[in-house]
């Protein structure tokens, strides 16, 4: 896959996005991610592969343990592939602006 | 799935992601819309019953043809989600300008 589908595939789960969510606020040991949720290790170590896998989070050597850090740079591509579709429902309010402003008129005008 | 899984589920394809932009530019066929691609009919049908079941496309009868036209609210859905993130590489770029001043001011004392 390449990076972007990778990252819209580790995005399209529920479990997955409360991971970066709580990254978010600072960075995490496996388990301090895993607690809030009612899942088995190897459940959530695959959620963690697959945000990994498209570098949404890395992992770094903390003695025993192995922190997990939140990457910008994919969400920020994400966030980028849907601007070029802003000008849709920003089109829609400016359409709506229009139409408001036309009522007001014709209100002004009566 | 929720919503936001099933959209973010649907652009994890570029194939997906391709027909979006083409139904960007205007609405199209089902037979237009699988022009461009080397797949079988079954595949292209595959990919826009996913962009269907997300919302993010919407079929309208046109006589003896199907239409499909975009839909702005899920892509926008997954772009405010996206949003409450920006200020992680906003926030790199205001480091990277506080660094670069700080550079500019060192050379100008020297």
């Amino acid at each position: 896959m390449d990076n972007l589908s990778d990252t819209f595939f580790a995005l399209s789960d529920p479990t997955r996005r409360a991971i970066l969510l709580r990254l978010s606020k600072g960075d995490a040991t496996v388990g301090e991610l895993a607690s809030p949720f009612e899942m088995s290790a190897p459940a959530i170590t695959k959620h963690l592969k697959i945000l990994e896998r498209s570098g949404l989070i890395r992992k770094e050597k903390d003695g025993q343990l192995r922190r997990c850090i939140l990457q910008e740079k994919p969400l920020k591509g994400a966030s980028e592939w849907l601007e070029h579709y802003s000008h849709f429902w920003e089109g829609s309010f400016a359409q709506l602006d229009d139409t408001l402003k036309v009522l007001v008129a014709e209100e002004d005008a009566e």
